[in-house]
């Protein structure tokens, strides 16, 4: 099935969390804040804003709390990660409404990660699902390694679906299916994706594609085909890996509006402002590369006779 | 209909002709053939050589003759451009097996690009491809400006199922389907080369595409859903315009090999030898940037910490 012109696309940016946590420059949280306030502006209505992780191990997380208490006053959808109950509590201090839970398919991710077995890290986010539904808290839970792992490679399908089946029945309002690595490709996402959304119903799942093959948007699209509506994906493709060179980071937001706007999709989103947010991340951080069409986008919007409105997604 | 295990893609290698000619610098005739051996040895089997254009309007296309006459003596299927019956008697003359001949669907773009309305153009395709047959060549059509003109906009199915339908009907062997300027988007790929097979089957088409909105590799993947098994795409994505800074050229070859091979589609191609090929032409060229997926291949084939034979395509 292809989109339906009257589709409405959902995309949850989180360049200022899985794209931050990744680059050499850290930013303050006067600027992270900067870059929200771009992208409230750009039209973002989902936006990640940071961790609850230790900020011994990641420091360009540190000052989430700071940057929730900055936050525009605007009808975005606010959420933050969290990976244990210690980060749980300074989260919910904070008054924000969901949370992200992380839960990898594979055993040697879980602990290389997050340092639990598989069991450990099930058992803590479904107390920690528990605690979201006792708080009032949305609980998002990312599904990491869906696809692949670096150490175990290949993921079974049927993994993914039990993983799923447990943290919904313990209430989670969301499953994020992520390819943490970048290495599905479009025809397993395609399968994977038809898989869960017969069980569990499209509206209960998003995507969270990594673009280090180059296949992130064919993905995006392959998941569309199966009827998702919400993706991931991370202003000028903010992200890619301290600890492993040239790995490219999140699917950049402007390639997945594109390609929404493109397919008569609804994103809300305004495709020149949100040139300029990420015209921001690449001078704040800079290192962000841009996504693929940024270069193309900017073309249009600087018109001379690059521009030809003709050709601007209808 | 995603791809099944036993398909096989066929890569038609354009980087020495739309590539090339869209590069500043101008390579010799010998420096083309140390490309196409380079190719030849990572396993392309489709492989367009040149064009016979006028060397004054694109002298990079000069010396196609000599690059032909030193075609390595390999079981590739050999193709060449021409625009016109004096490109066309040159050709000819080489003995080459197959020539690719143009239309655009769009009336300025004919004018702007061959000088001719589009029913010169048309009458000009028809009496080639009598000629093709009458010299027992295969021709070859490529539908340009299919989906986008960059004067005339958005261009209507219709036209291009009309114009396919005429230069079936006169004895073409094959169309590609060709997005000239990188405007599609997956969903109206999806749709008119469906519309496409449907009437004409699919096994007479294939595909086109440019990179320039960074749409080109997820537009593969809906032309894959749509059965086409064809595509021509360009080593390290050459290509581009030099009166269009920044735009982009080709689908990369190595994007659209890993793409095949993630898919577990034969293409005949080894990977590892792409990259050297893909390398070749950055150095020769000093412009190519290199397909979406060439850095982790090349990570890959480096080994070290970034190899993970347990993640290579299967």
């Amino acid at each position: 099935m292809s989109p339906a012109t009257t589709d409405a696309i959902i995309l949850n940016e989180v360049g200022r969390r899985d794209g931050l946590q990744n680059q050499p420059r850290i930013l303050t949280a006067q600027q992270r804040l900067q870059l929200i306030e771009a992208l409230v502006a750009a039209g973002l209505r989902s936006i990640e804003v940071g961790s609850f992780v230790s900020p011994k191990a990641v420091p360009a997380m540190a000052g989430s709390d700071e940057v929730i208490a900055g936050l525009p006053r605007a009808p975005v959808y606010w959420s933050a990660l969290v990976p244990n109950r210690r980060g749980y509590e300074l989260a919910k201090a904070t008054g924000i409404g969901a949370l992200g839970l992380i839960l990898a398919t594979s055993n040697t991710f879980n602990e290389k990660n997050l340092r639990m077995t598989t069991a450990q890290t099930e058992a803590t986010v479904l107390e920690l699902i528990d605690a979201c539904r006792a708080d009032g808290i949305d609980a998002l839970v990312y599904l990491s390694t869906a696809w692949a792992c670096p150490y175990e490679g290949w993921i079974d399908e049927d993994v993914v679906m039990a993983m799923a089946a447990t943290v919904f029945a313990a209430g989670a309002k969301a499953v994020i299916v992520s390819d943490t690595i970048g290495a599905a490709h479009p025809g397993a996402v395609k399968r994977l994706m038809n898989r869960l959304a017969a069980e569990f119903g499209a509206a209960r799942l998003a995507c969270h594609f990594h673009d280090t093959r180059g296949m992130a948007l064919a993905n995006v699209y392959a998941a569309l085909e199966a009827g998702i509506r919400k993706f991931d994906a991370s202003i000028a493709g903010l992200g890619g890996c301290p600890f492993a060179p040239g790995a490219t980071g999140n699917v950049a937001t402007e390639d997945v509006a594109l390609l929404a706007a493109q397919s008569g999709c609804d994103t809300g989103i305004d495709l020149e402002q949100l040139v300029a947010a990420a015209e921001l991340a690449r001078s704040l951080t800079g290192t962000a590369q841009g996504g693929h069409a940024l270069g193309w986008l900017r073309r249009q919007r600087d018109g001379g006779q690059q521009r030809n409105p003709a050709l601007w997604p209808r």
